[in-house]
């Protein structure tokens, strides 16, 4: 087993019967995503609440009942991959597209837990470029601010087109390097017109469970 | 002529032969465009970013030529109206749904106008129902949370249905009757996860051309 894999098959003992559980998007949460199916099928209820149509699809699929996030209070419980995470369990999270969906559901949920391989688990932010969702119209003066603030930015493509998200926007992705201050650098983003939200997630995830080699190491916020 | 009319064809005396304009929407704006429209035809050479679908196909029809804002790199001057205007030339904008892409022109422009009949001129903001663009997606949790703070959020609709803006999102009405600290509420409501925009315009216009009466007065940021 895989340490992906492997994390995602531990946080499954964070899910009680009877829960909303908000369901990420991305490779890690492929396998949560299949063994959740297989608990199902065993009798466990649960609804749950997906981060993308990807998701919603392969859990569908597998025979996982998915509500719109517009039909339920709150989550109670959100399980998530990450790009990156530091000790202060702050993560960079939007490679796979899905950035404003996810941070919205882990707004609305309970407790999140991020689940992921031990490549992520980093000493400092930034390594992994930071994705921003923006709205088109208007891009290429954004772009030109990244640009003079020395972010380096790059549109992401999709083929030869530009990718498209869920909520039919761009992703700009931003080659920092570096992040010194992580809450400072999101609010400066996402208070710039034309931001629908930054791929920082600070202060977000209770539980984050690190698959390393053939065990798992689990971290929670003090 | 009525005070809306007075404001727009008193704009029109900023616009100069070559320049690009940023045109804005609404009802005032419907006056400036026809004004344009004649200009044009007397020979004034310019070219126009439009904030709206409205707008752009007012202005096609009339044979001014519409650029895409990304065609661009800058815009010379935007002329737009405003729901309300208080003394400091801060604003309420965003009652006709346009105020995301009204916003990114503005801060794309070297110089900003807008033209506005002596009823938006105000002593302090928040008569007007203060529109902020927020993602369909979890808008249930985002308006309880507006709710919650006391903004008494209402949902706009089109008829039976909800109005949706020309990037596909939701407008919420937030019924504030006074707000005290406009500068803190921007920041505030645009740092919330699922929020686009919000249609406070604070240190955005340098010129506001009030019609009153039968004449204009002009007011500029100092």
């Amino acid at each position: 087993m895989n340490e992906k894999q492997l994390a995602a098959e531990k946080s499954i003992e964070f899910i009680k019967d009877g829960m909303i559980v908000g369901l990420g998007t991305g490779s890690t949460v492929f396998f949560l995503v299949n063994k959740l199916a297989e608990s199902v099928k065993q009798g466990l209820n649960i609804t749950c609440v997906s981060t993308s149509n990807q998701t919603s699809e392969l859990a569908k699929s597998l025979g996982i009942k998915i509500l719109n996030l517009n039909d339920v209070d709150q989550i109670d419980l959100t399980i998530d991959g990450a790009d990156e995470v530091d000790k202060n369990l702050n993560g960079i999270k939007g490679g796979g597209g899905a950035l404003l969906y996810e941070k919205i559901v882990a707004n609305a949920s309970q407790k999140v837990i991020w689940i992921v391989d031990s490549s992520k688990f980093v000493e400092k932010l930034g390594r992994f470029p930071l994705p921003v969702e923006i709205i088109s119209f208007g891009s290429k003066q954004l772009f030109n601010r990244f640009d003079e603030l020395g972010f380096r930015p790059q549109i992401r493509k999709n083929g030869s087109n530009n990718f498209i998200t869920d909520s039919g926007n761009l992703i700009v992705d931003l080659h920092l390097n570096e992040i010194d201050d992580a809450i400072i650098l999101e609010r400066q983003i996402k208070l710039m017109h034309g931001v629908v939200e930054v791929g920082l997630f600070n202060n977000i995830a209770d539980t984050v469970i690190v698959g390393k080699e053939k065990s798992t190491e689990i971290f929670s916020r003090k």
